[in-house]
């Protein structure tokens, strides 16, 4: 069998238990929740082994220390990711809600939130990710066809089977879930054109990831993660709370999406603030890089170049624009973001009000950080990822972003 | 210029516009919507004159009877379209529309209604498309650009010349309605991957436009339109009344995307119903292709072969499959079906359910025609074309299609 016929008969037997999986009551979810949890716990041992063959094999790949730690899952993480799936039978059950109403014609009319159908992830190193979405999937009715990353096929392997144990055990199809074993590039490939199977693609992972699923996927996607966020110091702002936002929305977690890559100050506050902020960021040993006005003020800064504003670094870097007007900063945004979250500091309402209606992103904070942006944080109580597209779903995903709707049309031999 | 030049100077000049028009107040877009029907009816005249070049283009082409008829405006029609405009005054504008809540974090979050941006629609001959899109995609603060068919083209310009007019007198961007002026298959080809353009393209049209976009497109895309819809006669039905909506679905409008291409029989009906449905279809000339069973049952039906199931006719064209199960009918209209309509004829209240719930389309009927598949019909005022995807809308679009949604934090000073 080619790997194409593979992967054909693996998305036919997920969207065949798709169909079943949609008919599942919240109640059965719930229990499978609950069944993931305890299979899991009591396999800690046959994961942890299986997560060792992956350790092994990426320490002989001679592998960066951040990427092992990504990579392992010991009995105390395995806790934590059955935690996290007995609080999310908590959650409201979106699948079945809605509203009707009746026309003129007669005909009673019902809008209802379904699933999507068949939710397809290609994703990388962290085996985590493995169980959130096979759970967040399944516990909105869909079927879930996982493609992780090289680095953690063993542990994933063990994560599916153990899944796949528990949908057994509930009477449920265990083609709900499937993992996609061939790690090649290829197999990457092939899953992202399988229309008529896969309802959508959720790519999680690095920009050559999400630029590589939208120009070759034909099935539909949710684009994720990408964040080059932005701070603007208006010249309004209270110094102490722009210096406080900025190496909070830098510094406490750099390696994330909704952390700041470029700082934006107008030239009213610059001389009083960006001294201020070079020594702060000093005690993180932050990387500056700076237009030639902020180099003035910052002299120590290296030169930030175009294609540092295009940039998320995801470390340790800022880059700094010192700009003339509100208006300037917005243009500057709207051109280089992403889309994810921009915050503006400042004390002038009128200013906070431009920026919040004229920036283009999925977040915007007026005196606040950035790295508020997340499922979590907003009350959702789960997150499948950050969308930065506009379409079907933007910022933080909860459930919902895995269903859709469907009209349920009642008549009486009602005719047009 | 090369054609790329000329498209990519379109779509950013769309762009600008587009951050202009999503600040304009729903009284502005209400003034524009009457500014377009005024200068519309004022423009009657030359709107036809250069309509009538298109016809006689189309008639040295040889083009059909039906096509010019589709591609012809006349004062009357000009009318009906304005009428329209003013019409769609009247409906809610669901742009600035959301909900606000505090987190513990102290953070108070507003999600919003925010227009998707820069909207493109690629489409074909009708030109009132041209005048109902730009409407549709004003009235939600979107800028449009507009590609339309080779045999429109002079129609469209003089159209996109007076729209153009109005956004000028109203004091909004000219610019927030385009036209892609060269209808070479290359200019649709360019615009499909205008990334960081385009918030979403809407293809309006045959089967051959809406494939070439699923392959071909980088930006987000609704696909809308492909309906291969089927009505399923249970053996429990009301056979008068299975008739009388079999007739509807399929010979009311033939040519539109929610009339039938197949009936599916249960057998224990089939004696009964399908030699009477063979003499009202025979009223309207309607071709009957059927599977073995029907022929025997029908003689002079032709054989429906195995791509006869796929095919969306279009056409006084009907193919019928005698089915054993209420659950062999469900399984045939998720195999063959693109998703949009289905029915079912019956008096048991299990196989309602059964149908509504597992038949995985847009719109799911209980006696009742497909034909009512519209936004009109369902309540929403007004149509931007039939989604047959799940992701972002499913169904009759109506404005909120056209929006997405932002989320605005206000914090004092917050970190995380």
């Amino acid at each position: 069998m080619s790997l194409r016929e593979e992967i054909e008969m693996l998305c036919n037997n997920a969207k065949v238990a798709s169909q079943k999986m949609a008919l599942a009551t919240t109640e059965k979810k719930n229990e499978l929740l609950l069944r993931m949890a305890a299979l899991l716990e009591e396999e800690t041992e046959s994961l942890v082994e299986a997560n060792r063959e992956d350790l092994d094999a990426a320490e002989e790949n001679g592998i960066s220390k951040t990427m092992l730690d990504r990579l392992a899952i010991s009995p105390t993480r395995i806790l934590g990711i059955c935690q996290a799936l007995r609080s999310l039978v908590e959650l409201e059950d979106p699948i079945g809600k809605g509203e009707s109403w009746t026309r003129p014609s007669g005909l009673e009319i019902s809008r209802v939130r379904v699933p999507l159908g068949v939710v397809a992830m290609i994703y990388e190193a962290r085996p985590n990710v493995t169980v959130d979405s096979a759970a967040l999937c399944l516990k909105t009715g869909n079927a879930v066809i996982l493609r992780g990353g090289k680095e953690a096929i063993h542990t994933n392997m063990a994560i599916v089977r153990v899944i796949k144990r528990a949908l057994d055990d509930c009477g449920l199809d265990p083609h709900a879930v499937e993992l996609v074993e061939s790690t090649e590039r290829e197999s990457a490939q092939i899953l992202m054109t399988m229309r008529g199977f896969i309802d959508v693609l959720i790519p999680r992972g690095g920009k050559g990831l999400i630029r590589s699923v939208v120009e070759n996927a034909t099935v539909p996607v949710i684009e994720t993660g990408a964040g080059n966020c932005h701070l603007y110091v208006d010249d309004s702002a209270e110094v102490e709370m722009a210096l406080s936002v900025a190496v909070n929305a830098k510094c406490s977690r750099p390696s994330v999406c909704n952390a700041i890559e470029t700082i934006l100050v107008h030239a009213g506050v610059a001389a009083k603030f960006l001294p201020k902020l070079a020594e702060e960021m000093g005690k993180y040993a932050v990387e500056l890089r700076g237009c030639p006005r902020t180099r003035v003020l910052i002299p120590t800064a290296n030169e930030a170049t175009e294609e540092d504003f295009f940039t998320e670094y995801n470390d340790y870097i800022v880059a700094i624009k010192v700009v003339d007007t509100l208006a300037d900063a917005i243009s500057h945004i709207n051109k280089y973001s992403t889309g994810h979250s921009e915050a503006i500091i400042t004390t002038n309402d009128a200013n906070a009000e431009r920026f919040l209606s004229e920036v283009n992103s999925a977040a915007v904070y007026v005196n606040a950080s950035t790295r508020f942006t997340d499922g979590g944080e907003f009350g959702f109580g789960a997150e499948i990822g950050i969308s930065t597209q506009k379409l079907h779903v933007r910022g933080p995903m909860g459930l919902s972003a895995l269903t859709t709707e469907k009209y349920l049309v009642r008549g009486n031999g009602a005719i047009r």
